[in-house]
């Protein structure tokens, strides 16, 4: 047993049980408190990323010797910040070299070394949220937890999946089969857990941690050397955590060549040259459907696991609660600013309208309650910031100006302004727009961002029916109904099972359909175009290993 | 909780056990004796199977109305037997359909009758072991093991990965979050298993239960309908299976469409029609790597997974029983004529010669031990009949005439005449060739068959090497070394889990590298291009589920 292991193992044992029975759970407080990180934490966060800026970033791993990073936090600045060039073939050669001894270790030094990251990373949570920040765009208190607690969450959930699997497969085993009146037959087996070789975890702007820590600790921990292709603009978070990673495998003994960061720029994109490598044999993907393509055809017998883009639905039928409901819907909408994975974008609602406890309403009546309740949520600058953060991509601003042309504009996208909103933020409230479902080309497809759009239907089967179609047939990583009816919630649990879609009901208060909780939820199902995977359950880290076998004749 | 499934609860927790701990264990005994299965029922599976004959099968599913079946005995006679040509269309609709209430169905429900399946395939062992002779060419008692008893523990312990797996989800949750000073946040989640769709079960030649049984029951537990599309020659042994599976289907009060049988004639082949139907969700393929590699190529977004063809190695450096090294060996390349997935091809020997207890052998003498073995082996031909059975496939033939033009030739193939051979079995004793190491266009391939090569190497180092190369560029699924020098096995042991093909050490006894034991050897290793899969570990079922989840706001 490590060292290492023995200090977190009760931290790990209880990750694997409320695995098990998906609970609430997280040994990663939420909460950016001094008087759980520290008093002097957040002033030390933010000092130590204002030292990161327009600097080189320390990081003592091979390169060409060039530098790149074209960083620019969406709060109006450049990072300045440059990594270190790297040539992915010279990459891969020092991660398969690295790998040899790291793959030969056992799992409870691997683990054990796993742990022990995730625990410094979670010291550097306020580090960590500035770096999130200014390269997502996140408010600084979803960075804080998306980019701290909640990725830790995600890493050491995955940790505990693969090693769950792993503890399943015995050293040895003798094996001995009777043979009549003969003496029995048999053989002394050992059975090793061996890695896959070099994986290759490629990042995504808007949650670089939360999306890549899954793989990147499942596959550390399935003893695979690791390369981490962060996207262009967003290096920050993963150099950070490459680095801890790198620091502790040296203190261990290992090569830190095990984990490597390799950062590019938007014009000169290394992502490809990874994915087709020989010697990269997982590759984990979070982005577009089109790249997620690309990937899944020039990755012939490699392990890939995706999440790409979806059309979530929400589904109002009917409520006890109008105004909840509405506010509800409108918080999902404006949470960073609708550029989560996990967000809204199409609301169904019949075209008759529907019965609420503030009597029948139109379905132009629910579009102005989520319009009023986006105003009354973003009413104050400082208090639309807190939740809208900035827009990670300036593209994003040119989707909302097309998607105005989409239908009768309800609540209409405008900057943030006044307050202490910093100068050149990148800033949106969310644009809804009414449609119809005959307006199938407007709604069927990803809009990311702050966009969303009211749909009447014909009837709330067509409301199911349409949603969970979307997401059979264009993805989806979360769905939403709201509903008095029983029958109506039978029969849009099943379409929704059906469709791979995990189905939230009635959420009228601070819940939101957008929220994933680690060691609970079941984020990403694998079964709809959304991705092909799930990140947390077995399949997700059972490939990742495979068992070498010796047979012994016994004496 | 199922009838079906109290009543199997034992057999199937005691699977599951024996998964996990990896020793010797069945339910199923593999002697045919009538104080097991009962004294009429060697006479009762004879008498069923001649009934067979020259008449169509009775199986009650979708149909074309046509009939097709040209399977043909290796032993020398036609089947005679015809089975319901299908539209693969309405079969894929049908099974879909079918799929439904399966798919809805309890985990207990499927997983209790799918043990009741095979509890009356096991009573049917006799009658299958008389299919499958007659079909792969297969001697009596090895067809009765692995058409029996040996690949109802495959489908045993499929169901046994399935079960655990499924059963780690739970089927609720309550999720209950702190709000400091506020109520906490609550959902109560549902989560159930579901299934991926239609599956489909791509049968061989020569095991067509044994190399099926594990993805069919992987695929019934978990929910999906299962289409088993046979190879044209090794229809019955699948056709019986699905019969039964359907009859305790209906009795369970199931669409019997959740199984179905794909039959057809080599001239007009359905299979490429089933792979790429937009329904098929779930490939399990058993073939040739050409075969293997369309499948890989054609079913992009479908679960897929292979068992391909290899070139299994044995290295002899040294050993301390030299009769039993060259009795071992001789044994594994003439059970079933080589034509086990496990069989050696070739056998690498350091060029100076071997240490043994009978002093040192030159390669020359090593080949000649071996082909000594041979001749004592299979000198009686009703005792040589017993190991060899007889060729699947008369291509076979042609590849052993061929292969003895490679090089010297130290045991010829022949036929076994004489005893009870029946007239027209197509019958072969191994072929044993000469070659150097150098001669890698004629032992770098797979030669399916009794065709085995003799190899001569630069030393031990060399040996191993050249073995785990083969086995990583061109596919193994077993690897064998004989040596007393405990350097030389590391290095083979280190070699060979990089390459993934376990490795039997020093077998000079009853054991042969050939055999592969349910519930304790991880058959094929998914780590090479053998296969891209390991048919007995989580991963081989941890994918063939989704979960849905429901949350709802707690009152």
């Amino acid at each position: 047993m490590s060292e290492l292991f023995d200090r977190h193992r009760e931290t790990l044992e209880r990750a694997v049980e409320a695995a098990h029975s998906r609970g609430y759970w997280t040994p990663y407080p939420e909460m950016p408190s001094g008087k759980i990180y520290g008093e002097s934490a957040k002033a030390d966060g933010e000092a130590a990323f204002q030292a990161l800026l327009n600097a080189p970033f320390d990081l003592d791993q091979p390169t060409t010797g060039g530098r790149v990073g074209k960083e620019e936090s969406p709060y109006g600045f450049a990072l300045g910040t440059t990594y270190p060039a790297v040539d992915p073939s010279a990459l891969v050669a020092a991660a398969k070299a690295a790998g040899k001894a790291w793959g030969a270790a056992s799992v409870e030094t691997r683990v054990g070394i796993c742990m022990e990251i995730l625990d410094r990373i979670n010291k550097q949570s306020f580090l960590m949220a500035n770096a999130v920040m200014h390269t997502s765009g996140q408010s600084f208190m979803m960075a804080f937890q998306a980019g701290g607690p909640h990725a830790q969450d995600r890493g050491l959930e995955a940790l505990a999946y693969a090693y769950d699997e792993m503890r399943r497969v015995p050293g040895a085993a003798r094996w001995e089969k009777p043979q009549g009146k003969n003496p029995p037959a048999v053989l002394d087996k050992t059975f090793k857990i061996v890695p896959r070789g070099v994986a290759l975890v490629i990042g995504c702007a808007t949650f670089p941690n939360w999306n890549s820590y899954s793989a990147y600790f499942a596959d550390l921990a399935t003893g695979n050397s690791v390369v981490v292709k962060p996207h262009p603009m967003a290096i920050l978070p993963l150099a950070l955590t490459v680095k801890i990673t790198r620091q502790v495998l040296a203190e261990q003994g290992f090569d830190p060549n095990v984990a490597t960061l390799a950062a590019d720029e938007p014009d000169a994109p290394i992502t490809q040259a990874l994915v087709t490598h020989p010697d990269i044999a997982i590759i984990d993907f979070t982005g577009s459907r089109a790249f997620g393509e690309w990937i899944r055809t020039n990755s012939d017998g490699k392990q890939v696991f995706t999440e790409e883009a979806g059309v979530n639905s929400v589904v109002a039928l009917s409520t006890d609660s109008f105004k909840g409901m509405c506010g509800n819907i409108a918080f999902s909408l404006s949470l960073y600013c609708g550029q989560m994975c996990t967000a809204p974008q199409n609301i169904f609602v019949p075209r008759e309208g529907i019965q609420t406890d503030d009597g029948h309403k139109s379905v132009d009546e629910v579009a102005a309650g989520i319009a009023a309740a986006l105003d009354k949520l973003l009413g104050d600058p400082d208090r639309a910031m807190g939740i809208l953060g900035a827009v990670q991509n300036p593209d994003t601003l040119a989707r909302i100006e097309a998607a105005r042309a989409l239908g009768k504009v309800v609540h209409d996208s405008a900057p943030v302004t006044g307050g202490s909103v910093p100068e050149g933020a990148r800033t949106a409230t969310p644009l809804l727009v009414q449609l119809d479902a005959a307006d199938e080309a407007a709604y069927l497809e990803e809009r990311f961002g702050p966009i969303a759009f009211v749909i009447a239907t014909d009837g709330a089967d067509d409301a199911i029916q349409r949603a969970a179609g979307a997401a059979k047939t264009k993805g989806a990583i979360t769905a939403s109904i709201y509903s008095t009816d029983t029958g109506e919630l039978e029969a849009a649990e099943a379409a929704f099972a059906d469709a791979g879609a995990p189905l939230s009901v009635n959420l009228t208060g601070q819940i939101l359909v957008n929220q994933s909780a680690a060691f609970s939820d079941y984020h990403v199902s694998g079964a709809n175009p959304a991705g092909t995977a799930c990140l947390t359950d077995a399949a997700f880290v059972a490939n990742r290993f495979r068992v070498a076998t010796v047979r012994r004749q016994a004496a």
